[in-house]
This record gives structure tokens, sequence and C-alpha cells, in this order.
């Protein structure tokens, strides 16, 4: 079955449907299967600019829980009916602007279905010649804009003090603690699990690890932090929030990159109760949003790729296989069932769609 | 009945006893009566370099709540026995010390008693011919030094931002909101109860206030500061803080400065449940103690007593007479009976003690 589309794109699959998992209810607390709904239409045919993308890997990301979410946040929520909302890598399989060509790779919120209709401009071609596609969901993609810049530009380490991590096997937290090594900075994870933690020091190369699930969280970072915490990079909030804040040296930063402890509660969020600590030790607490440093990412991914080469960064990515595993994959994130960066892949880049 | 020591002090009572309130336990939740004890003893003798000063105005300040607890904090908590901790304003009756002279006039942390044995770098000589001495353990103490830093080094409000200041009615929030006017910010006030309300906008020139005693709080801050918070001075903590931070606007700044509200709790803080709007705005929390300002104290008390002799700003004082009303006069804090200052009259600075 060819159609009129095909003559624009030889590696167009002609004959495919698309796949989606749009959101069917606003969850309350995880997302239960009855939140999403599969549907399947037609591969959208390109309008003049427009680009179609075949997706091959889907970023799992934890901040996904927001924008299921109703209300005031930095991105607006994703609508009920709506294509869920996913950063991605994919192929360009058919497209109506001069800058893309069957067959490129690419990034960008592609959703999580396995076509993609875009404007040219919300599209970052990729070279995945020397670096593999899947890192540019992860290290090279915004995961690692957010280790980099949160912990560089809002954390302001400087060489010698310590810097906190918590999620520390996870995709952001591996990152951030690596890079806090080589900016010359003692780094400390925290993580679920004995597994997480000895990855993190024997692979990783963190100064030390704290198990959250058996640790005095409290009592370990007054051990493996003595000097106290100049920089606390939290991914979790909650009680580990409130561990590092009695914890602070002074005129420390605590860098608010998110709170995936909180993300299912049922009730309001537990705010830190230890706030105040912030007064006694002078230090202040921030948020950021990694798409602010958008103009800023060349910047980030030149460095990170340097990094990677030179193997003064490891990037572990926790691949699931599967498009319809979406809905169990993205609640394992909550689970702590990740080590890396968790990654949906869709098809295989190396088979081209025929 | 003259004592050795009166020939260094005309001005000296050479009889009198000296009366201090000392923190017999720490108080859980409001201070009682039984947590005190009011001891008798002679007037101390000053040794070289030393100096008597006869106190007369005592600063009652929220902060001295969390003084009297044990405990990691930015001072060391008041021992048990110990003369509380007080800041306060008298005059020299005895001095072993060069620059200080018995009917000198000086500030310092004096204690809650009647006559304080100072070392001399522990003074400041203040000059209360212009300007009313009881001013100096106000505007011109380390409260207006609170407002000033605090808002000024912390805040960093523009020209056209909004303010809002909570505690707006007490001694350092009549402060921050007539000074955000000066710097040309729209100044909205929190307070409890509308004479306090009518206070701060009628008297002090506030742009609003919002009387959170009967207001909802979130829902006035969105009429009142339409386009968003852009500082919030808070001194109360608890729910006021979580409602100022529904509405930040993007790159807001908190400043940490108290709360008030949750001092006596027997739990532990409630912490800001809505502390990551904070990364929802990109906005950021800091904590800071005026002490560390004090090599600037300078530089703040010339602007502070230019403006208050240009009558740009306008400090209020609510004055409670008499030494033994000291532990009710602290707790009166808490129940937020006082309009501006709160400040302890032990002896009347026009009547030389003889």
């Amino acid at each position: 079955m060819s159609r009129p589309g095909g003559v624009l794109s030889p590696l167009r699959k002609t004959s495919s449907m698309n796949r989606q998992f749009r959101l069917a209810a606003r969850p309350v607390g995880l997302p239960k299967s009855s939140d999403w709904e599969l549907t399947t239409e037609p591969v959208p045919e390109p309008a003049e600019g427009q680009v179609v993308v075949q997706v091959l890997y889907i970023s799992l990301d934890p901040a996904m829980r927001g924008w299921m979410n109703a209300g005031r946040s930095y991105i607006p929520p994703v609508e009920i009916g709506a294509v869920m909302r996913a950063l991605g890598a994919g192929r360009v399989v058919n497209s109506r602007h001069p800058g893309f060509a069957p067959g490129d790779f690419v990034t960008g919120a592609l959703g999580v279905q396995e076509y993609a209709l875009m404007d040219a401009k919300e599209l970052t071609k990729v070279d995945p010649g020397a670096i593999p596609l899947e890192s540019y969901v992860s290290v090279l993609g915004p995961t690692g804009m957010t280790a980099y810049f949160g912990l560089l530009d809002v954390g302001r380490p400087e060489p010698g003090q310590t810097v906190v991590v918590s999620g520390a096997a996870g995709a952001v937290g591996m990152l951030v603690g690596q890079i806090a090594k080589i900016k010359g900075c003692r780094a400390v994870g925290i993580a679920g699990g004995a597994d997480k933690c000895r990855y993190i020091v024997d692979e990783l190369g963190f100064d030390a690890a704290i198990d959250y699930k058996s640790d005095n969280v409290a009592k370990a970072l007054r051990e493996h932090a003595p000097g106290g915490i100049d920089v606390y990079f939290d991914n979790v909030g909650g009680d580990v929030l409130d561990a590092c804040l009695l914890n602070l040296a002074r005129r420390a930063r605590v860098v608010l990159c998110g709170a995936i402890s909180q993300y299912n509660n049922t009730a309001p969020a537990k705010g830190p109760s230890n706030y105040m600590m912030l007064l006694v030790t002078r230090s202040r607490m921030e948020g950021f949003v990694v798409f602010d440093y958008a103009a800023r990412y060349a910047e980030g991914g030149r460095e990170l790729a340097a990094w990677l080469r030179e193997g003064r960064i490891k990037s572990r990515e926790h691949i699931v296989e599967g498009f319809e595993a979406f809905p169990d994959a993205v609640n394992s994130l909550f689970a702590g069932a990740n080590t890396g960066k968790l990654i949906l892949k869709v098809a295989d880049p190396k088979v081209a769609s025929a």
C-alpha cells in the first residue's frame, strides 16, 4: 500500500499505523492503567515546514508525573486526551522542511507515540556516529543538561567543597556526582539499596554513598560530610531533604531539581520541617528548570560529550523494550527500579523502517 | 553606704542591687513563669577594661525564643542558670576603660538585668540628643539593620517590583515595607487584625494590607500582588509562608528572617508544603543573620537615621514599663499584642541614678 507522501521519503514505513499513549484521566497517586488510553491512528502526513519522526527512544523522567497534574507549574499540564508529553530520539521518515531529510536522527519532545508530527524548529539533529543515539536522551539530552547547569550554575560548587546528591544512582544524580568530582569536589551520593550504593562508589567514583533505606541519613551525613554540605542537589524531597538541611555548611546552596518522594502523594507534599536551617547556616534553596538553559545546551553538550569521550564520566542507560511497556516502565521510576537513565526503546535505530 | 568603686563614677548608684532574669529551664512551648528565676545580687565592680551599664531599655525580640532552646543555631543557646540574653540600651555608671565615662549612653547585648558588666568592646556609644534613646534598640539597632540588610542585600528588590512582608506591623516588618516604598516598590503587608492593617496602610504608607486572621491570604495576594511577589520577607513561617510561595513571580526571592508562628511548637515545625513552587517559579529562599552585617551597621544606621530625620520612615515603639514585666512582655510577642517595636523600659533615661 503506497501513499502519495511516500515519494517524499523512501525510508518511510509506508503502511504503518501510529500507536499513542494518551492521558485518559488525571492520576491520583501512582498512575493506574485506566489513566492511559492506547490509541491507534494513521501515521500523519507533514504539512509544509513539518517533519514526521519515527520514535526510537523515549526518555522516562520523574518530571512526567508532574506534567500529568492540573494546576500551575513550570510547563502547562498535559491535557486529558492528549498524547503524553515525553522527550525522545528518533529518525526522520518524512520531511517537508529543507533542513531535515529521511534518515536524519533527531531529538525533541516527541511524545509517547511511535510517530511524531513535528515542526522543524522543535527538532534538533544529532549525529549518532560517535556517540550512541540513546545518549542523546541521557547524558547529552535534557537529563545531562539538568545535572550540568543545576550543579554548576545554581549550585556553584568550589574545589574542595562537599557536594551531596540524592537519587544518586538515577539519571541526573549519577552525573551530578561525577561532574562534582571533575570539579575537584567531594561527592557523596544518597541512593536506595546496597547495589546502587556500590555502583556509584565503585563504578562512578563517588567518595561515599549513603543508603537511605538502611542508614540513618542525618547521622551518615555527619560522618561523610564532616565539614557540612556545601551543595545539596535534591532530586527526592521528603525526609532526605530534611536530613540534608540539618547538615548544611555555612552559605550552602540547596539545588531543587525534583522531589520524587512526593510526586505520588495524595495529601499535600511534606514540606521540609528543617527549612529554618537555611537561616541558621545563611544558606539558600533555589529551584531551576532546565528548559531555561536551552540557549546554552550546546555549551553543556560540548563539555559533557568531551568528558564522555575521555572516559571522565560514565553514563548508564536502563533500557526497557517495547512501546506497550510504557505505563509500567514510567511507574517503575517511583519504585526506584532503575539504575541510571530509564529509557523506553520503541524501535531499533539500526533497523530502517521499510 | 559608699563603696570603694564609687570614686570612679560619681553618677553610679552606690547602694543598688542588680536584679536579673535567668533561664531556669528550657521552655516547652510558650515560656512559663517557672522557666524564669528572678535573682538579686550586688551590682558588679568593673575590672580593668570593663564597664558597668545601668540598663534602661531592653529590646524584646521573637528571636529570643530560639535562644532559649538547646541545639544548633546561629548563636549558642542561653545556658540554664545564665542571665537571659537581650539587646538593650543603657547608661554607663562605672568604667575602667578610657573610652567610656559615667553618663555615656551605650547599646549592646546587655541581658535581661538592671546592671550589666560589659567588656568595652561589646558596647557601642550612642548620642540620644537628636534621636531618642529607644530608637537605638529599634530602627537604629539590630531591628532596623535586620530590615535594611535583609530586604536590600538578600531580597534585592528593584523599582516597580512587589515586596510582601509578614509580621508587617511588627518591629522589622514595619520598616521593611517603608524601605520598600522608598526604593520604588509596591509594598504589601500581612498582619493580624484590622487595627494593624489600617496602621500600616494609613500611617506607614503601605500600598495594601492583608489580615491573615480574617482574609484568605492566598486569594488576597492574587488581588494585591497580581503580577506575583518579587520579594517575600518572611517573619512568620507556617501557612502564610505557604500562601506566599503559591504567589511568587518568576525569579522571586524569599527572605527568611523568622518564623514566629513556629517558635513555640512542641511538635516539629511545619515545613512549607509549597516549597516546590521555588522550582516552578525559578525562585530562591535564603536565610540570613543580621549579626553577619555588623561591619556594615554604620552604613545602614546612617541611611536609616537620615530617613527617620526626613520623615520618610516612621518608627513606632510599644513600650512596656517595669523590669519585672519581662516574662509576660516577651510572651506577648507571640500573641501579636504589639504594634511596632516591643521594648521593656527598665529605668528612665532622664533620671540619673544617684
